[in-house]
């Protein structure tokens, strides 16, 4: 299944997008993409529905029906940095023997194509597509040979990141990491059934037409498995946390020059399978 | 006013203390101490009333009522690092030129005499009594002339850090500070009429009866107004936030030897004006 959040920002409805590519209203059956119904039981239940006995959304598959963040509820946005070797050698930043664990405050979290705002004074904004992981089910100390039995699916997450505030302003990552908008996360949720060898999937990010990343998860460092494992020794995990697992080769502070968003500019970005997601730039 | 959460996990009700110390139920006048009851608004409707005009919660005074987080609905727990220039030297760090921001995970977030717990394989599990600041109105790129405005109240946090975590396994120091009953906040939300001047209030913390940090906030590098309005460049406040503004001398860490949290120990910490907080120490 392809699950989906939309409507207004705050209001969203859940919804179901068929195989014609329609939206489907999930109102009747579910609250929310959010807490139980992301569990093994509650995707289920949603999965035995005959997405024709579904409600069409007026308008679809017209493209001005906004989609918020396709999970609801969350309350983490745990990130993982330099989880691909390439990319980490282009931010001249050591490979990890670990993963490098950082947070995205949670009202950075958008729908994947709304605008992203560059914050007032920001002279470094900068793009990352990743592959993010929502979980389903929670837990605390989880084995990695059954971590994946905590997910219940996968979707596209745009790590904005602010260089300066990042890199140069003293402290943590997080103050680069977690500006308004710099979450864009969607189009779907895509359960595990559906999204394919998640170690082997193509990813790709484009601004202004030209592409700047043009990757792979087969690169990536640390799997999800051990990503879901791995974190559950330091936090307890809950149904609607969203993992974003870091991004291949081709952010603006790896070109030479780094290269950074400006107010007017279009991101593009993909993962097999996963959908696109596409995003204004603005000045805040 | 001294706000408060009672009952179990998950589900606790608002209260307020009462001039002899007794828990008030105020169920009937507001859902929870969260969102809208925090605006000044709210919190001038709560002020209105007439605490002997509420119901007395069964067992009060009594100590076996267990009190939840002192604020609900928190969406970020923010911290600020090496605030106090002493607590800086003892740790080796430099004095921050700007406010240092991490993240405490918002499952961290606990009750003031609940339980901590030492996660599995740590050594270093330490303490950090700290002010602890709830937003009541929400706001972005706030001027520090008005950044009070934003504030609800005070109460004490118990910043836990797993300093292998934070300081020895790579990338932020997200991974030392957000485990599993790392935020005791509370016992209460004391309103900003009744706190006090917040740049001059004792604080201090005991294990097991010997007092390892006798501190006051007048030695706070970055002052409350300056806090909020910098973190609101870098991100939206909400009401029920909470940013722990960080710790003078005398944590584990810090000792010579260093000295961490064994099973079986009990904290208690508190802030003038504030409450006090007792917890045990147990091992996950």
């Amino acid at each position: 299944m392809k699950l989906l959040r939309y409507g207004a920002k705050g209001a969203e409805k859940p919804g179901l997008l068929d195989a014609d590519g329609r939206i489907r209203d999930l109102s009747a059956h579910v609250a929310d993409i959010a807490g139980d119904a992301l569990s093994p039981a509650g995707l289920q239940r949603l999965a035995a529905l005959d997405p024709a006995s579904l409600p069409l959304v007026p308008g679809t598959p017209q493209k001005d029906i906004r989609l918020g963040p396709c999970v609801g509820g969350t309350r983490k946005f745990i990130c993982i940095g330099l989880n691909y070797a390439d990319h980490a050698a282009e931010t001249g930043a050591a490979i990890p023997t670990e993963p490098v664990v950082f947070n995205k405050w949670i009202t950075a979290m958008c729908g994947p194509d709304d605008d992203v705002e560059i914050p007032r004074g920001s002279v470094k904004t900068d793009w990352e597509v990743e592959l993010g992981v929502i979980i389903g089910t929670g837990g605390k100390y989880i084995d990695e040979a059954v971590a994946l039995d905590h997910v219940a699916g996968y979707c596209v997450v745009n790590d904005i990141s602010e260089r300066e505030y990042q890199l140069e302003r003293g402290g943590t990552w997080d103050k680069g990491k977690g500006c308004d908008t710099f979450g864009p996360t969607g189009p779907w949720l895509v359960t595990k059934d559906e999204a394919g060898d998640i170690g082997n999937l193509k990813m790709w990010l484009e601004v202004d037409g030209r592409r700047y990343q043009d990757g792979s998860t087969a690169t990536m460092i640390f799997g999800v498995a051990h990503i879901v494992s791995y974190l559950s020794q330091f936090m307890s995990l809950e149904p609607g946390d969203v993992i974003s697992t870091g991004t291949p080769p081709g952010v603006g502070l790896g070109q030479k020059p780094p290269v950074y968003l400006k107010g007017g500019e279009v991101m593009r970005l993909g993962i097999d399978g996963l959908g696109v997601q596409t995003q204004r730039v603005v000045r805040s």
